[in-house]
């Protein structure tokens, strides 16, 4: 076989076999194959696509491409929830701990901040002692102790993405709906998962901005994970503003152990909301409730009888984090320097570049430049008005937290940019739109619409 | 300027600017843009193709990407012809000391042998003692001397050409129209030229096998030709089977030295006609005819009162060859074995896979299978039968000629399948289809239709 003619195949619009994805899959992550050609042969499939069939064969090679996860002998089904990424997108906290409270069990493999959204991992690692890295013995001893575990991606996990990963980022293959499934699937399904929950993020804050790329991705998603025997659900939702009050690292934390201690706010409903559905797909695809509504009313329980938050503070001892900051979150905030957004004008919130939003919670630290480098625990951002909000002249609009004075110019101007105040309020897109289940089901907003705003 | 941008920027079907395209064919030529990003940018410009703009900025970012030359001060034009390759096409040696004979300088830079296709440098160190590999001074002295020099490509002519060659080979990306035409123009522009005549190959034994495809590429090399101030035109010529008599390296300056020394051969006519037109052209852009049809008239004297043998002679004189040779070159034709192949059925020959004729002549020696490797000089065929051939069962088709007598197994078995013998004989392509000129003006058939065969 030569790379060259399954290079030509793909370019002239042909369907490579399973074999030839698999003499591709290996040669990047064993790095027999030059760039160059990889880089060709990824621009030719980015512009191209990929058949069903050739999407299935490479999601199993890479897959396949080093060590899997195995949880039979668990006693219990595992579920996870996987989202493409968003601004102050802190559900993870909730689900996590509500669905292992439901009676399934929840090996949470989650990432670091990229670009203008933020990472799972940095935010776990702002509670102090707090290990994301564990060996697969100790992440499979959390897991039977406290049915959860959230932890970084293993080394060994699906090695092929990490150079197909790399090379996308560089050659500017990133974007194609095949090839981030294929990323994504093939990580999840390596977790060995029986259920899996997608939130696929639309709007101005997620990467796929366009509502019809994201549904495409949805779709192809879902028939990955059930044509591999991961019963799999994607919820397509609004990711037009931040999620909740807070985005950061810390302070995201914070606000989910509010939710959890079932303290509710009026700015973070659509948080609540959406942790509560999400949680509920995945106790109904672990096979703990009929249906996602069941599951849904299932989830709640579990916050008034405050297992979730039990489950939760077991399981951030259990990874050697210290639980006493969970006392008092709000005086655990320690950022060195805090400042207020005002509105400029009074009016109403019409609508937000939530794209820039994330890049202004990033410039204040939060996030990062490049790869390796540190973030900020307590940097962030406090939003006080949200879409729909009524603001008069002068009236804070955001808190913004950093360690450093100067890293406030540029958030504030990309906040004053992105916070658009109209006469009249606009429109608010639903939270959650269209569900795509594995039967081919599509629910149209099966829940509550998105909640009216004051 | 980000390689990332520019890559992005050609996947999603924009247009790069002149620096931006300049930018990457610096960083291609100096190796500081890696080859991933290179590779897929390759592969978006194969799949979405070029802009008139774009590809005149590619052509000349890569013209100047090293030396070129200037032969102002020669005191004659300089005019040189390009074939796109093809099976015992051996106009070169017929064209350039007859336009030389008839006043303009010809500086031609050959290449060597590539897949199925004959390289012109290595018919020429078939003779004993010929350096195709020059110094610039030395070439130069050897056209003022002789008004022609026959040279390899040095090694500061355009670097970048050599770098993204190179790319295209393992990338999947050599059949652009685009990228052949920045290829093979940046090139004969660094050379210096006043004129340009293209032999662009259709049919069976062309790389461009597609009449449209090569009709497409000799449009844009003409107009690129005439933007840059080269006055260009090509012709579209049929590659349907092995041109004039022999294909090999020795074999093909032999047939040429013979029509040079004005000895005609029925199954050579279609040599001579072609080598007659091009030389026309040549003569005519370089300004010593009024039109091509006086300039093949001008061509076919040059042979006529033995002018052009003669400055044959000397360049070889001057480029360190032994011309003692050339007194009987049918005796110095001297390879270890040579076998006939005989016609399976009587017929008359119908059509040629030429393509696969000139795989044979690969496999006996004359050509490589991997760049650096030697060829033999003296391996190769001689057609004792051509398209239109009435044959009798048992006939002589062809002679194979070797080194090796392992060599003639594989080379009869493609020859055998690419010779096809029917009842009746079928239309012959025409040798000259359509002809561009940088006036935008298109002849049909302008010269005397194909030769019968008998």
């Amino acid at each position: 076989m030569h790379v060259i003619d399954l290079i030509r195949k793909k370019r002239d619009g042909g369907e490579l076999t399973a074999d030839e994805i698999g003499f591709l899959v290996c040669g990047a992550a064993d790095q027999s194959i030059p760039e160059a050609q990889l880089g060709a042969w990824l621009m030719a499939a980015f512009l191209r696509g990929l058949s069903d069939t050739e999407l299935a064969a490479l999601t199993k090679a890479m897959r396949f491409s080093g060590e899997t996860f195995d949880h039979t002998g668990l006693g219990r089904a595992t579920v996870d929830k996987h989202s493409t990424g968003g601004v102050g997108d802190k559900t993870s906290f909730l689900v996590a701990p509500i669905a292992a409270a439901a009676g399934v069990a929840v090996p949470m493999i989650s990432g670091r901040a990229l670009g203008h959204t933020g990472g799972t991992l940095d935010k776990l690692e702002s509670i102090p002692g707090y290990r994301t890295q564990l060996s697969l013995a100790e992440a499979r001893r959390v897991l039977e102790e406290c049915s959860v575990t959230m932890i970084g991606q293993t080394k060994n996990l699906v090695p092929a993405d990490r150079v197909l990963y790399d090379l996308r980022d560089r050659t500017g293959t990133v974007e194609s709906p095949w090839l981030i499934c294929a990323s994504i699937m093939s990580k999840k399904l390596a977790a060995g998962l029986n259920g899996l929950v997608l939130d696929v993020k639309t709007g101005s804050g997620a990467f796929l901005k366009d509502p019809a790329a994201a549904r495409f991705l949805a779709g192809l998603m879902v028939k990955t994970g059930e044509d591999s025997g991961t019963r799999t659900a994607a919820l397509l939702t609004s990711m037009d503003q931040p999620l909740g009050r807070f985005a950061g690292n810390w302070v995201e934390v914070w606000e989910s152990v509010e939710l959890l201690r079932g303290r509710r706010h009026p700015l973070n409903e659509d948080l609540r909301e959406l942790s509560l559905v999400l949680a509920g797909w995945m106790i109904h695809l672990g096979g703990k409730a009929a249906d996602a509504v069941e599951g849904r009313a299932i989830a709640k329980t579990k916050i008034v009888d405050g297992s979730a938050i039990e489950v939760f503070l077991r399981m951030v001892t259990a990874q050697g984090g210290d639980t006493r900051v969970f006392a008092d979150p709000e005086a655990f905030h320690t950022p060195k320097f805090r400042r207020e957004l005002r509105a400029g004008r009074s009016g109403f919130v019409a609508c937000m570049n939530c794209e820039q939003v994330g890049w202004a919670v990033q410039r204040l630290g939060a996030g990062r430049e490049k790869a390796g480098e540190p973030v900020a625990a307590h940097a962030g951002i406090e939003m006080l008005a949200k879409l729909g909000s009524g603001v008069q002249a002068g009236q804070p609009l955001c808190f913004m937290f950093a360690d450093e004075e100067a890293r406030f110019a540029e958030a504030e101007q990309l906040l004053t940019e992105a916070i658009v105040i109209e006469d009249a309020p606009e429109g608010i897109p639903p939270l959650i739109g269209e569900i795509l289940t594995g039967s081919g089901q599509i629910l149209k907003n099966s829940f509550p619409p998105p909640l009216a705003r004051t």
